[in-house]
């Protein structure tokens, strides 16, 4: 159930009514939007009589039930009002969201060496991303896989952000390691594999720093939305959406199918921010530049595109990376279509 | 098989080869790419040895083994260069393919009437449409639902494009309709729930209109090349893939997962031009516009968008159809990024 | 809608409701079951009052109104009823119904030779199958592939019948070809891939043959449900449900993944017979008796399984088609769950 | 890899053979068959010679490759010889595997008061089980729904166990609760959205309790199985894998698709006992039992069947629990199929 505001609304009449409701077993949550501030009530509303709340105060303009099995993600919660997620990086602070340039994430599948690392993230950097993705502990399918280098890369990754000014993107496979990515990352990543990992879900709400949720390889619309709530209902706002290629039958050319309509249904649904990724969504670096330039299209937030030093000899998914060559004449093909939509940040100065 | 001839070969000589493998038993197929004659070799090639074939004449440059199930409609057969489809419409030549503009195709799901349909095309050829579609033939999944007006919607095609000067593209279900279809449509719609109907893909192959073929719900990549491929090798050159969202496990918010990928994935197997049914492939007007994007940017060669002058009261498909102004204001959108990416027609001048 | 007549209602009566509805302009359908005779009401009923029915004769017992969009088709339309498609062979009356024998349909995927075909016939008869299967039109994924001798493979079912006495099971591709067929074929089969070829469906559906409707590729129950109403609508009540395995994300050991569950799920919505086939719908020999037996105990009402004698050298299929001597230990392995669950002929008597 | 150790071979050579391997820097596991000692060999055997290796003792019959990615899971791994999983429970041990009774597991979804979990315990050991299910610990798609109630639970559990004798089987869903769960429950269950919950699978591989891990929503079979290679690696070899529906495009009647083949397929690949669980399977009461039957004359080894005594006020998963009357009744219909295949246990003495 949301309350909305009437524009002007004074903040200690604000802070009464959320008292108010806080008295009756309910939690209140203010939502400052552009205009007007919403109070999102969480809690059993069900049997609540929406005239009845009206007469708590007159600075209430109307009470809307929000219909959703997902509250808190849901876009009526924010009365329509997209949520910025804006993250601070040792170059300043990055916002992902409908009304900024797409957000551009790019790094390796795994972070091998420190050569590697700090190599690619200055030449991402270079070419105008703002974050840097890497693999500290990776989900891979097989017990005898490289697992990543785990707790010795966080500090490869470290020193690239320091060498840079990138944010960091990296992955939480256990809620162990938590405490220690989170001194590194800017971000944490929950992958596919966890998408619905309730206990690391809860976990990852708990703690402060932004939190990019991957999509489940079959996982629902709605299924995603009840992981983020999930977050959210933990305590933490800053949840960004990112589509990676679901399951289907025909895994012939694509490692999965890229399911880029998530742009048009999140975009009625959610205020959370979205990201693609084409990267694992087709699993072939040749097809990478179509779809990120069609996400640009479609309205992405963001995208997520691995690249790495030596394709070839990656110690994970080589196949699907770019060459820092590639990804650098992608980001001209993709400044193109960010520009024409209006979403594409000035060229960053290049380090080298 | 392939043979690719050396820049300037005589004509006489490309005549000369085709016959010596006329007389091995083969079908030899002539394709003349911009600077090029490659000969296309079908039949039973299996066992012939590339070096023997170079032997036939000094102006065959080399000989390549299409490694493809499916071989007219392979990339490869083509030796890399897209086709173009063109269609002769009462307005001008219209062109499919890589090279030239998005071409866009938009009307109703079915013929209602003359009114409906004459004024839909009017309005989506105002807005820059070069062809009307519309059904007069409904595969509808039950056989009490509202079956198309058959032979009399025809007629009504047939005044809208006298009216108008749009090209027609409507759907064959039976085969014993062909002939009549024919003396109407510019081109002939294969539906999905056809895709694999060789029996009809034989006769739409043996017939000299073009054929725009639906993805089937299911097929995967490979099979709806080679459902393409029993057109082409029934002697019909012309076939346009027209993707329209496939069957996945989620349903809730899209009656289709439209899969833009193949954007990505047809552009290295194969030189047919390629089509995107955003209405059908999501099921929703409102999720229309962001796919239909998408599909621009991602190098789509044809958009086909459904549009109905009261969506609400359609017989078939209102909920995915745009009213004609929201159609007015897409193309506006489209044309923004199909200018970016250099694939855009000068505006139509309107007929009003 | 359904009216049921009481127990004992005059026949001159029921003839007499019935042409009440028939003036009214609906279609009424005589149902005969065990107790009670049953007014299936096709037609635009949607308006119609309940009460207002009833009162046209003491004699009706209840209407009830058919919520489904499957009418025909529908167990409520038989009032619980599950129906008896009975097929004339050589040998006798074949029935397929929950009340029968499971009926056994064997034989090889395609129609190869002479020897072959009788071969096979008269192993699996041996064996104790009541139907060969057989394909004179096969549809082929290639336009290069194989696809099957036509007619004159027609003339060596006829052939093998004559010998064996044994029923014939083939599908029909084209309806050009209908006629032909049905001189031949005891039951006349619709693929997978024509599931939703709706012209074929009303054509095979106006003429006298029992049809085994094979499930599609990603048809839904309803959308399968609805086919068959296509052809019970268009006059032939003899319609077999053949489930051969659906497309699932995973292709890597089962060509399809077959859903046993339509057994439980079928028995709730529908009257129709239903016949599983393991074959097919799983792609292996090997995988065939474990799902054949599961088959049975789940209450199928039929099996079809692909026998070959010689399955290395197949002319399509080899990899899922059993041996004969394979088969005659499956069907004794059958007997087995068959015999339990109530539901197993006496073994027919060898024919060698 | 695998030695197969010649008949008779002297339990000192065995450990010097191992000892050898040891020495080479292998890890070689003993697998004592019916008739043979087998020893896997894991590590990096990629370089390995077969007949180098064959030439460390004239005891070794012969040296194997496993090719399966998934090596002690692989049915190869133990030389075709499926494994017993033998589970101690207060009425005795209870063995998973082929030449034993179906297991029967049952009980509701979770754990809600003490005489309810009671009451069902004694009816579903009345009926014959040997397992109590229920969670006190639940993953809902929803933050907002009931979680299980945790701690108090496994007391329930327990309280449960020590009146009916019956096993226990829990879930876990974060590692800090297992030493918890494991002083109570027999079987640790990985529920469908862990199984690539990579951390928690080492986890519960380095505890001695026997684990079943559900499969994946859309999990493909080898993606299972190496699933089940974690665990395995990680020390524990006593792993059931259970089957309980996949997620496709048809949701209409069935919650999953219940993929049954799984039967004939892992019976070729891996040595683990199989169970199925018909009730998340279909998520629907009325279709468990065919699928129960289906199942049982499939091969399972196990069934896991949700039971509870009120399913109209279940806080979890109503819809898909039987009565304990249904059960009792749903007992005599599999043992039926269960005496008929040979693998029904002696009726359980009734507790009442």
């Amino acid at each position: 159930m949301i309350i909305v505001m009437k524009v002007g609304s004074p903040e200690e009449e604000i802070t009464r009514v959320s008292q108010e409701f806080t008295d009756w077993g309910l939690i209140p949550e203010k939502i400052i939007g552009k205009h007007k501030v919403v109070i999102g009530l969480v809690g059993d509303t069900a049997d609540l009589d929406p005239l009845q709340i009206q007469e708590v105060s007159p600075w209430i303009e109307t009470v809307l039930r929000v219909e959703k099995p997902f509250k808190r993600a849901s876009l009526e919660y924010r009365h329509g009002e997209y949520s910025d997620v804006i993250v601070p990086t040792p170059d300043g602070l990055v916002t992902f969201g409908r009304n900024s340039p797409v957000a551009i994430v790019a790094g390796p599948c795994s972070v091998e060496n420190e050569a590697m690392i700090v190599e690619t993230a200055r030449r991402v950097k270079a070419a105008g991303a703002q974050f840097l993705r890497g693999g500290a502990y990776k989900p891979r399918t097989s017990p005898y896989a490289f697992q990543g280098h785990g707790e010795s890369a966080l500090g490869l990754l470290a020193a690239a952000k320091e060498e840079t000014g990138l944010g960091i993107i990296t992955e939480v496979m256990d809620a162990a390691d938590l405490e220690k990515i989170a001194e590194v990352a800017d971000v944490i990543q929950v992958g596919a594999r966890n998408m619905q990992n309730f206990s690391l879900l809860k976990k990852v709400g708990a703690q402060p720093k932004p939190v990019l949720l991957k999509r489940g390889m079959s996982a629902t619309i709605d299924e995603w939305l009840m992981a983020a709530e999930y977050i959210l209902a933990a305590g933490n706002p800053n949840v960004i959406l990112c589509e990676r290629g679901i399951r289907t039958f025909d895994g012939q050319y694509t490692r999965n199918t890229l399911d880029l309509s998530v742009l048009a249904v999140l975009h009625t649904l959610t205020h959370l921010p979205i990201m693609i990724d084409p990267s694992h969504g087709t699993g072939k670096a040749e097809y990478v530049p179509t779809m990120a330039k069609a996400a640009i299209a479609g309205g992405t937030d963001s995208l997520m595109i691995e690249v790495h030093p030596n394709p070839a000899k990656a110690l994970s998914d080589g196949p699907q990376s770019l060459t820092p060559e590639r990804f650098d004449r992608l980001m001209e093909e993709l400044a193109v279509i960010g520009k024409a939509v209006g979403r594409w940040s000035q060229p960053a100065v290049a380090l080298v």
